[in-house]
């Protein structure tokens, strides 16, 4: 008899990855809850992508109830559109004033990337190590955790993660001119290279870099750099946006900075595929010049009805106050938790974004990543669906739904004791 | 007052295009009707990702019931996605054996593009001219009707489209073997240029290219020339696939071959953002030895029910079956309508999927270009949507929903010959 793993093998091949050893099945979710088919609940500590909770019914409606009545493209006139675009853009500040539509976040950094091209003139682009921005040739281009620096073009230069825990200026007060000097340098390399910046592309809360903590002055400085020399900066607000960093709606406004481009994706409509970019006058018009832009599936009516639904549901629901609160209440027990065990080496993020770094050694910062990965696999089985991030994938990644409460961190925080306690080993203490 | 469009162009910007001289507001769609905000009923023969048809019940009661119960990821196991794969796969052949899930057509173009440069080793590309394969940046350099040679790599060659009405060897009985010379041309071409061949990619029924008749066994030899010089033959689908050419399933049928890779997106879930790539275990396997592959929002158990309903859709009520006999029906009647209008040039295509091609002097078959846009401007203002393509934009495409009958064809008829005798013109006639 074939498993479900030897027939997902053979029909999706080998390219598919599952998460955990044992991977899990999932046949229903609810809320931050989800059930696999023998009907065991795991709470669901990872996903954002169901924003407001799997399922939401609100959605699931508004989707529903579209979905009866028209799903046609943007080369008709419709106003959900037009709605959504309007409340959308409500939430940035002036001059920010533009929607356009994509179906995932790889297409909307797509795009994002001929609007800074167009409205520059230039082809550099200037990133992070470590960045992940999407899975498309040109994207993968810009997203450094996939392509080796040989892979990519010579208008493509990285600078390093400005990381406080342990990056090359940790700990250093100079910290944010020390790393924005490397911005420069990367605008001199550019040159060098025959090229000029179209734009400097961070994920606003640097996920895939491990969730540093960033000098408070940095980005404002980096944008400085990168706007003198004719670059654009683009927000990429993927995982960061839609409140769930509690203190703010975007990312970027934890930095001081307003982007040119801001590139939105995942929980924008609870699951439903749906993207967009948001931009400016004066980029949309000079990329207009000579180009047009469709994608066939993006901006629908029943996109964007899904995607106002999970604006509505933000805001009649509080869900920003609430990942504020229990980001706040999650990250001090994690601190007290940090206390009783060697191996949390930093505990850092804001809202319900919070990564806990696990390290071997304090004085080295030897990364724990195999005991990081024995974490994720234990909490798995423990009924905790988490996952790991950074360059040494020694980050557990705390990003559930929206609507996680403390009832939910209460759970998380005793199924993370129990589990650190079992896999306890020496940790060598700073000297 | 800010009318829709004033509305639209401050919110979405310059760039979006709509169709028609006077945009139409559609607000609700049902079969093969579309209706605007004043309650007038539009035929739709042009949309072709409602493959069954406006709002089908039978799809929108699907993702309703899989949107209320679980929509996550292929990073956890699940059946449906299989159980698609499976229902996918069983309609190629032997081989053709495993599906890989993205969101829009451009998305499947893109995993084409990595599985094909994987499984050769090559980088080089051979598209036809005119041709459209999507719009992010790596599939915009195959996309010869919107990047120009000079903006395209050189790993990157394009070859006459086979057109036996106005093409290089037009009613030439040595046409096949003459046009698949440039195949072997472009080979050359490439190995000057320091490439190998990847892939030849053509959307098997040539629409962006104006739909032309193929003489029979051009695409037979050009595939064995690709091959031959180590690359593989990638089938677009995407507009020729699920039944529309009602003889076959899938477009690369009628040509007599088979493909290493298909790719395949509008019609695929009735307008849910849904595309596939089906291809060979060899070529997974080759793509797997360096590459995972993961996309969010694709592959979710809400887009393969949606699939898996327009599957069973398409079964149920005998769509291709009713694709060919409609297109017959239309095709005759297309014909008989070009002996009274001679700025009918040509009528060509197969089930649900016709070009007709208008001219002003049926020697040197000068466009009517202008014309077939003032036709199409008449036809929205007399309910019925339609729109042209083609190297001269001067190709009227009839790709309506499946469901399209003969009382619509006949609706169709009389609305286009009204039209034509409006704009009747002096057309030379073959001297």
């Amino acid at each position: 008899m074939e498993t479900l793993l030897e027939r997902r093998k053979r029909l999706l091949g080998k390219a598919y990855r599952l998460f955990y050893d044992n991977p899990v099945h999932i046949v229903r979710g609810e809320g931050v809850w989800l059930f696999d088919a023998d009907g065991k609940r795991y709470l669901d500590v990872y996903n954002n992508v169901p924003h407001v909770g799997h399922c939401h019914p609100r959605v699931v409606e508004a989707i529903h109830h579209q979905a009866q009545i028209l799903n046609t493209h943007t080369r008709y006139l419709h106003e959900t559109v037009l709605d959504y675009a309007e409340r959308l853009t409500a939430r940035f500040p002036a001059g920010l004033d533009i929607a356009m539509f994509a179906c995932t976040g790889t297409e909307a950094n797509e795009l994002a990337l001929r609007l800074a091209r167009a409205a520059t003139g230039n082809d550099g682009m200037i990133i992070t190590e470590h960045a992940y921005h999407g899975n498309s040739w040109a994207v993968a281009q810009i997203t450094s955790c996939y392509t080796k620096a040989e892979q990519r073009g010579d208008n493509i230069v990285t600078v390093p993660t400005p990381d406080m825990f342990r990056g090359l200026y940790a700990n250093d007060k100079a910290a944010a001119q020390k790393y924005a000097a490397h911005v420069q340098a990367a605008v001199e390399t550019l040159v060098r290279n025959g090229h000029r910046p179209a734009a400097l592309i961070v994920d606003t809360v640097f996920a895939n870099e491990g969730l540093p903590n960033v000098p408070p002055t940095y980005l404002q400085q980096a944008v400085d750099i990168v706007r003198r020399a004719g670059g654009l900066f683009i927000a990429d607000e993927v995982q960061p946006g839609f409140g769930r960093l509690g203190d703010h709606f975007w990312g970027y406004e934890r930095h001081g900075v307003v982007p040119d481009i801001v590139t939105l994706g995942k929980p924008m409509a609870n699951g439903y595929p749906v993207s967009a970019v948001v931009t400016t006058k004066p980029v949309t018009d000079a990329f207009s010049r000579d180009a047009h832009y469709f994608n066939t599936f993006a901006g629908t009516p029943v996109a964007c009805a899904a995607a106002l639904a999970v604006l509505e549901v933000i805001d009649q629901q509080d869900l920003v106050a609430k990942a504020l609160k229990t980001g706040e209440y999650l990250f001090d027990h994690l601190k007290d938790l940090a206390t009783d065990h060697d191996m949390i080496g930093d505990v850092r993020g804001s809202g319900l974004f919070i990564g806990i770094e696990l390290v071997r050694d304090h004085d080295n910062l030897e990364p724990a990543t195999v005991e990081t990965a024995k974490l994720v696999n234990l909490l798995r089985n423990r009924g905790i669906l988490i996952n790991s991030t950074g360059l040494y994938d020694n980050v557990l990644k705390i990003r559930p739904p929206m609507i996680f409460g403390a009832e939910h961190a209460d759970l998380l925080l005793q199924k993370l004791a129990g589990a650190l306690e079992e896999i306890r080993a020496p940790v060598h203490r700073k000297s």
